[in-house]
């Protein structure tokens, strides 16, 4: 007799991607969502939300490089980083190997930030970094135009439920008001295979306050369709200002991600 | 009660991508594989070899576009292609809307050949184009050095069973004098993150006999990983001569597909 337990993320109805789990290391019911860590062989310790993968240790430097260095390269010189979501620190980790000042970490759920301090420290050990600091409360409220940035990273789930205001117009109007000049925003937009209106929702609403936009797309293979989506806008020229070479990025990817599938540039040129 | 069908592809013991089944359309065992074809939903019609995705007609365009399109765009003229394997008519369909005059298609298992004529018509309707002829043999014979081609295309399954031979230096070492002079071969050479053993093995073997080597990424959502990679070799200069653009190519994406993620560089580096 073999009993095997699997975690299966059901992508939409009709498919679904499953790991088989060696063994189950979390489980909360937050204030906002439930929250499960699991270790597997094929894919590290892996961090569930929803039921939703988040992170996997085998992967997670595809997604989180992608996200957090292309506005930091494309800045002239970053200082300070807004990272909204993001409570397993993996963004943080990203952002602090650059030369920056400050790195605010907006995070709404506590028990996301306190599970990834005790579970995921491959990511969460850039909370002891000095130039950090976590706020827990939801970051639609603060981004208000008071305190300002030279970058902001939107790491939150996808639009829908408690992030999806993360996604609307008003957000980026906000978002524009909180960058300091020469400001870089740069926000996840799903998977434009799986669901296309993720991505063409974030492209309208940040058009209509910055005049660059740069959308690009990257692997993400634990993600829907292992096709993955990301906006930079600015009001400023968004050229590479600096290479950084990660395990995933380097200048050529810089440019290269930004070279659009034909179906994905359609779907953006009727947005 | 709910009776639900669903097809898993195991892509390795610890993981499988999973596809609710709407009908089940043809099964047959062949001398050299089992061939499935569903109905689903999500994916369209796919066609299953040994429990494998091998098309889905929501993403076929994206995998049949990445290997036919790039060696007929970076050719002069290219007049003749031999596609090896391809038996469902995908890659064919795609060769031909170039003009091209001759398109030889050599397909070990005539039962892919049948089930295609007669379940896929998207991609099998290439086969009543008069440039091509079909030949059921082991392509590892067919190529020989004495028939000639201006391009070859390996659309082979993996590296392991009855195509092992289709990535072997032996195999490199014919198809160089199976090409006209400036000619190119592309094959697929698998996930660079699920299987990174099949891209160094075409890479290192083809290294052998063409001086110029393109290995390429794109997405491909139903193979292991999302992740897929090509290599592009010649003993002419491989750059882009003609665009073509399709639903996933253009001369853009030509470029950016050969703009490699570190890890696949560092990878390739050690080849």
């Amino acid at each position: 007799m073999k009993i095997e337990q699997w975690f299966s993320e059901n992508q939409n109805e009709d498919i679904k991607l499953s790991v088989r789990i060696k063994s189950h290391v979390f489980t909360k019911e937050s204030k906002y969502q439930r929250i499960d860590i699991f270790d597997t062989d094929a894919l590290g310790r892996i961090l569930i939300l929803d039921g939703c993968f988040m992170v996997t240790y085998k992967d997670e430097f595809m997604y989180q490089e992608m996200l957090a260095h292309p506005p930091l390269m494309a800045h002239r010189d970053p200082r300070s980083v807004l990272i909204i979501g993001g409570g397993d620190g993996g963004i943080a980790r990203e952002v602090l190997k650059h030369d920056v000042e400050k790195v605010d970490l907006v995070e709404i759920d506590e028990d996301v930030i306190q599970a990834a301090r005790e579970y995921l420290p491959e990511m969460s050990s850039s909370f002891s970094d000095k130039r950090l600091t976590i706020y827990n409360q939801d970051a639609f409220d603060f981004v208000d135009g008071k305190r300002k940035y030279d970058v902001i990273l939107v790491d939150s789930t996808d639009p829908v439920g408690f992030a999806a205001s993360l996604f609307s117009d008003v957000f980026y109007m906000k978002a524009k008001e909180t960058l300091n000049r020469g400001g870089i925003i740069s926000t996840q937009s799903g998977s434009p295979f799986m669901n296309p209106g993720y991505i063409t929702k974030a492209f309208k609403g940040m058009k209509q306050y910055f005049s660059e936009l740069r959308p690009y797309v990257s692997f993400m293979p634990t993600y829907p369709s292992g096709m993955w989506s990301y906006v930079m806008a600015s009001n400023s020229p968004l050229e590479m200002k600096s290479e950084f070479v990660g395990r995933y990025i380097n200048g050529d990817v810089f440019k290269g991600s930004q070279m659009l599938p034909q179906f994905v540039r359609e779907l953006l040129s009727k947005a």
